[in-house]
């Protein structure tokens, strides 16, 4: 079996190694991530500037490569002929921070899972719920279990898994739930600054807001403190909305 | 009535100016927008590094700047009280290529229009289906159109348009189709190169591939010369994998 793993911290994340130690026993895994962190690069991919791999030394001598680019070029160069072909499955994380409701949108340990999918190769992400990771077993731990049952079991096309771990001591943990993408929103507050120079700029930041509960929505699991599994996918057609449009009344052309 | 442009090919490109100046009938057009090309740059935002705003001149005296970052931050930065506030509506493009089927996940241009929904603000994205383009006049008009349009009928929470305009010319053109997004894909070819040092270099590449006809696909309707017009959500969660992942035998904790 050959598994991909890839994440959106850089190389030198600790999860990213947490992750592909737990998935060693599968096979071949390669790895293949950003030189430095990409957080909140969303599905951004390079097309404008050559892509280069930097062979990473590990102590068992595995395939890892560092790259100057995105998650997503990860995947769309780690399924290429030129690293051995197409992986079977491709694991994206463990990324530090969750991953919840909109959160999906910005992450880029969410895109190369994404990215898999769009490649037609089964694949997830997964995240810890907090800024601070102390232990990344459990988390591991649960990607090798869930890696083995997309072995078993089949991903439709185009669909995507989206995980996210408490950060709790696995005694606390209360096993599994399969949820729905929560409407968590953030407050988007914009600090205007003077720098040094007397120059302005701005920092984006916001404090979550929960739009309303849902049932078996991915945030309340990880505040009950199960592992929450969304299942995800490509197509963003809104039907409803479709049906509405018919009603417009468009003049074009005048 | 108050309007946010912007767009993913930077603050020079003529498809935004195209955009601005159609849509300046209908009250104040405040426009920022990257400095320099960000296609194929996702959904990135900039949470990392200060954003700044450059005020750029335009003979008609109007609000045009150009910022550090990604289309996504111009309307977080654009929806601010540092600029006057919430917009009543953001429009992103006009772009120079398509933002068909799986385009609409790497687009910066649609990344704008999604950025916009998740403020709760009515958008859509608009883009020419060529890459070389001569004459904005029709795209123009129609999002003058649509933009009207939108003070009338009400998008739903989490919702936004994506809108690709066939390139032929005005008195070719079909009419204005609703559609789904299509299934088309890349085949994600990757090109590995030699630079004149001898260093490896990779560049992403590949051709369009679609994946079966759909009823009522975007690809479709432009290539049957109608403006297609995809009305576009937030919620990714899969609902038939949901209910299918509940019989799956997740060992967790083991």
């Amino acid at each position: 079996m050959r598994v991909l793993v890839t994440n959106d911290d850089g190389i030198r994340a600790p999860g990213l190694m947490a992750l592909r130690g737990a998935l060693l026993p599968l096979g071949e895994v390669l790895a293949i991530a950003p030189e430095g962190p990409r957080s909140a690069c969303g599905h951004a991919i390079t097309l404008h500037k050559p892509l280069r791999l930097m062979p990473v030394d590990v102590p068992d001598g595995g395939r890892v490569f560092a790259i100057n680019g995105f998650p997503a070029d990860c995947v769309a160069l780690g399924a290429s002929e030129h690293l051995g072909g197409r992986p079977d499955i491709v694991v994206s994380g463990i990324n530090v921070g969750p991953n919840l409701g909109v959160d999906m949108v910005y992450s880029g340990t969410v895109a190369a899972a994404r990215e898999a999918a769009i490649c037609g190769i089964s694949s997830f992400a997964i995240s810890i719920v907090a800024y601070d990771v102390l232990d990344f077993g459990p988390a591991a731990e649960f990607a090798l279990e869930l890696t083995r049952a997309l072995c078993t079991y089949e991903l439709p096309t185009g669909t995507y898994l989206n995980v996210n771990v408490p950060a709790v001591p696995r005694a606390e943990m209360k096993g599994v739930a399969f949820t729905r993408q929560s409407r968590i929103r953030y407050d988007n507050r914009i600090e205007r600054r003077t720098d040094p120079r007397g120059g302005t700029y701005y920092w984006l930041t916001g404090d979550r807001i929960d739009r309303g509960s849902q049932p078996e929505a991915d945030v309340e699991a990880v505040d009950g403190n199960r592992i929450s599994v969304t299942p995800a996918h490509l197509d963003v057609t809104e039907e409803k909305l479709l049906a509405a449009l018919r009603g417009w009344d468009l003049k074009w052309p005048a």
